[in-house]
């Protein structure tokens, strides 16, 4: 899956220089593992990711610190670089290297004469190919992936085992899609006529941009007649549904559980946090954000960040939770109203 | 997984005969593939669902439109029925036909001698199948299926790539499951004792009537003791749990991502909308309607459309919602009045 | 998957003496089964787990029950316990008895020179093990069961078909997962840049106690840094999400469709009903119960019961739901006084 030999050391100036950040102290010490400030020993790089951060950093027995620069004066070597949690991303990459295709077909692999994949990608132990099936450069097929007839796969794309991809299915350059997801089922259309529940065939597809990824267990089901498209360097978490003919934005954040009905439409750098749930024929606005388990029942204009049900502009829903929280006391205060009104309505005794 | 062979055209005239429906111009012109009105062009055919649609289809492309007879005046070649999206079922099938067994089993499934497969059953590469289990006429097991021990599968069940069945599940004729369902797992029993949980044996099974589909990544439960069950008919979307001894009807739409606790048990013709949950040991009527997100927590009469949590009838639900969107200003005119009616209170200087 | 030969009779004498229970006549009984109180006829056993049971149980056609010590007086044969439901477990595993390893690696699966796997394990078909993972004694792991590499099970561990874990997932002795649940995929972490979104490699791990059960299609998701950990005896049902960094203590009960948003710890004996979701970084105290569809945002203090959103303690959120039902009728009310006190402030025509 993802390891490729043992952890390594290096010292505190490599690090900096990895990340491109500016060291202060510590250059010749050697550096063996990336952990968290509670964890974290003299041996081990940590990170200060904000300002609660930092009061914890004081105290971590971490022997190197990336920093944000100019924030703070620190009792340790520290590297000092614009942006802590991007810089993170080469050192984790030095100490854990990415898993990389070892290019072959594993001889247990079923792949027809009629698939076309590429001498450098890496096809798994029982992974199934279909008919016309093209994997491009660099892929990594894990054990266990299925792939229907006609399934495109760009360059660099990593399906971890267990992955299932029906028919038609495309997936664009760089992506990674999580063990169990399932790709290209059929959408949730039937016809209810006299004699019963009869089912719409699903001829659509299903369309992944570059860099997108799906997390565990996800489903994104094929369109009826066109195609449900995620785009480009769009984020989907463990066990979120995407229904057919669903267009995702680009650069979405779609988190875990959540339920897109189907042919709604996400502009892009939309947020949609855990559980949302939204109904069909919707459009979410580009850069709009949704609050966890939001029921989304109207479109969402741009830029616009919304929570709850029912579903209102954020500030607004947090002043209907607080006086929601306090509605009992606010109905006993109407009903000693009433009663006191009654009495000043009551003819004076004069 | 399901297409066989590439798109063929066929004659508007050869369209309408094969969906019953009444052809007024174009029967020489030639078709090759159905579309949405949006993406359709003057070689494809569309179809007009509802007066929304109709707006639409004025400004398509579509060379040849399925309309509702004796509605609208149209300005190209329709063929006039009395359900355009009963009619277009056939035309799918048509142009993309159904995915059929191609009998045998896979040289690398593993069918111990006491199972018995019928001849016009195709068991796909990696399956896996259980002793004494039973699998029907014209049944597709597509690759990586796992069958457990006395699985009984009807003529013409369709299970697509890595579906699970635990023993003993039953499916019946003409169901179809989609990849990543798993049907029978345990359900979730524990007595709580002084010496800590322990686990309850889940003995019970699961079956599935005639003509059910499951949606990708679904879980079924098998029963304690006696059987959960799944009517005839019935369809189940993504990513759903039913719990164990949970029986439900005939013809329910059960949607996406709805979650049902143990013994719950449901009427012929329920909808249950995206993101249901329902408490355990209740029963949803026949006919009943559950929207989106809603909490059932109480029985739900026969016919009821209920919504919302609190879960109420549709109609106060949403009277409910509005007075919440307002609720910040009525508690703003709640202690308004508390002040003013103070005041009315007070003696009056005379 | 989990039987193992016929059911077979016992007399009532010997079910007496299996579950350590007073047996109040019928001694040489021969029970054949065990069902519902609702389908059990006179050779099978039926249970009367409280006192709601009690009054089906006089109806019920079982040949023996069993029952509560000193509660109530029986018109057939019963075994008298302190507890039905614990004494329940032993007779339901002598009429089917747990599924046991058979001993041995499959010729088809895939286990390189590096795993190690002991002689009592069962390794099934198309079983994929990683470099240097260990597996105990006494385990089962099925059909298509995927392990990444330095993936460690305890003995006794029972993996169903299709369960995949991720490079260095610990598995606790006796603990069993459900197929097609997804142990060790990245955690949902990213870093957003000028340069768009990137992806923070999640080089941590996951690790379960002893005893846990992992429902099938459920996803634990491997720690950015450290570990994401599920306690002793903790039961996790079906399609459950648990974010990167969650720590779970011993015997939880998390119930179907619940999610973890990423680093929040439970406390031991904590119960999350379905479809709860809760926000990231929070703790939820030892104890505390969560009701259904809850959204968790603050932290929950130990042994406290907690229901809605918003969330509140849940005597609370039960008044303010039954207010939330009569809001339309307290708004009129409020509206009607607001006319009735702009007339009592009317200067008085005097």
């Amino acid at each position: 899956m993802r390891s490729d030999g043992a952890r390594r050391g290096f010292t505190a100036a490599e690090l900096a220089s990895a990340c491109g950040g500016e060291l202060h102290g510590g250059g010749e010490l050697e550096i063996l593992g990336i952990r968290s400030l509670e964890k974290a020993g003299p041996s081990d790089l940590s990170f200060v990711a904000d300002r609660k951060a930092a009061r914890k950093a004081q105290e971590s027995n971490a022997g190197l610190l990336i920093v944000r620069a100019g924030e703070g004066s620190w009792n340790r070597p520290v590297i000092e670089v614009p942006d802590p949690s991007l810089a993170l991303i080469p050192l984790l990459h030095l100490f854990r290297p990415r898993r990389r295709p070892r290019p072959g077909i594993h001889e247990t692999a079923v792949v027809p004469p009629t698939a076309q994949v590429d001498v450098t990608a890496e096809i798994g132990p029982y992974a199934v190919l279909g008919e016309h099936t093209v994997v491009g450069g660099g892929c990594l097929i894990e054990a266990h992936c299925v792939l229907g007839d006609s399934v495109r796969l760009g360059d660099g794309v990593w399906l971890h085992p267990h992955v299932v991809l029906y028919d038609e299915v495309v997936v664009g350059p760089g992506s990674e899609i999580h063990s169990g997801a399932v790709l290209g089922a059929d959408g949730f259309g039937y016809a209810t006529g006299k004699t019963g529940i009869r089912k719409i065939p699903q001829i659509g597809r299903v369309e992944l941009g570059s860099d997108v990824e799906i997390g565990a267990n996800s489903c994104v089901d094929r369109a009826s007649l066109e195609v449900t498209r995620i785009g480009d360097n769009t984020k989907i978490d463990d066990l979120v549904m995407i229904g057919h003919n669903c267009e995702l934005g680009r650069s979405n954040f779609v988190c875990g559980q959540v339920g897109l009905a189907g042919s709604t439409a996400t502009g892009d750098g939309v947020i949609l946090a855990g559980q949302v749930g939204a109904a069909g024929h919707l459009r979410i606005g580009n850069g709009a954000k949704v609050g966890a388990q939001t029921g989304v029942n109207t479109d969402v204009p741009d830029g616009q960040e919304v929570f709850g049900t029912p579903m209102m502009p954020f500030r607004e829903t947090m002043r209907v939770i607080a006086e929601t929280r306090r509605l009992p006391e606010t109905a006993r205060l109407v009903r000693d109203l009433a009663k006191r009104v009654s009495r000043l309505e009551e003819p004076r005794g004069e």
